[in-house]
């Protein structure tokens, strides 16, 4: 309910603090009710985008106060941390143009070449600025952290990648 | 959409950080496309609960950091505090009564007379006991705030409340 609300609202602003307040809301109850009991019963957690992407899109990308952005972070996710962190690094274009790619894949609509593809959520229509700042963002959290970050680069084929990431999730993690 | 989740989750326990990030993302929405829009264009707005409640239910009643809910507060109204705030302070037992009598008035179906009302909101479910620390909460924050803080004893009847109201307001705002 709360993803639908921050990523769908169509004909109203969603300003900056409540995008923010509402991903931490959302990423609260996801690690009280999810993850919290699963890590307790032995399982491997597996979670696609945490605490970093609010650092990274609120924190560089919009410009919010990165140590309280880390203090929210503890509070949301009681003071769960990752044990390894990949990061899927590629230019701020071919992201953009491979979730572009996605959509025309998926409509069974014709449509010009150019046209603004339907269905993107906000955070895919924000200009590439934007995202490059958040790119810039994600490196910086990896740098700072080498110990939890492994950065691997997206330009790989889906193969490779999952090669990679297999051999370090065996070596990390299983060892 | 957001007081729905908040108020009426039945099936599921809401932890507390997703309660305040959820109180905190509808404040900031309400302040962003409502008052701040109202005071430019040079109303006076009246709002039925504000930043107090905040770090009254979740600071006082649940024991999260004060200064950290007022930090959140000061995001979440883009630093609007309001000029003057009337706490209504009555002894919990009174207050917990009404409430009952509101909803058993509302109500068509003859219950007993010790039946849990329906229709009650999680907040209004809560124990004695938290919503005392609140009530204290409440006026511990007015007493840091004389100026900003009228304190009225809720016990009188809604006439003598209404016309202590109003003189403070035409004697402060009007004048």
């Amino acid at each position: 309910m709360i993803r639908q609300i921050v990523l769908q609202v169509g004909e109203r602003e969603v300003a900056w603090p409540t995008e923010l307040f509402l991903y931490l809301a959302d990423r609260a109850q996801h690690v009280t009710e999810l993850i919290q009991p699963a890590l307790r019963s032995g399982m491997l957690v597996l979670c696609d985008r945490f605490m970093d992407s609010t650092v990274a899109y609120q924190g560089y990308g919009r410009g919010v106060d990165l140590a309280m952005l880390r203090r929210l972070n503890d509070i949301a996710s009681w003071g769960i941390v990752p044990d390894l962190t990949f990061l899927l690094d590629c230019p701020v274009e071919i992201g953009s143009s491979r979730t572009r790619q996605r959509f025309q894949t998926a409509s069974s609509v014709t449509r010009a070449p150019d046209a603004e593809p339907e269905g993107l959520d906000r955070f895919e229509r924000e200009r590439l600025d934007f995202h490059e700042k958040v790119r810039q963002g994600f490196l910086e959290i990896a740098r700072a952290e080498k110990d939890r970050f492994v950065i691997l680069d997206a330009r790989q084929s889906v193969a490779q990648l999952h090669d990679e990431i297999k051999r370090v999730v065996e070596e990390r993690l299983m060892a």
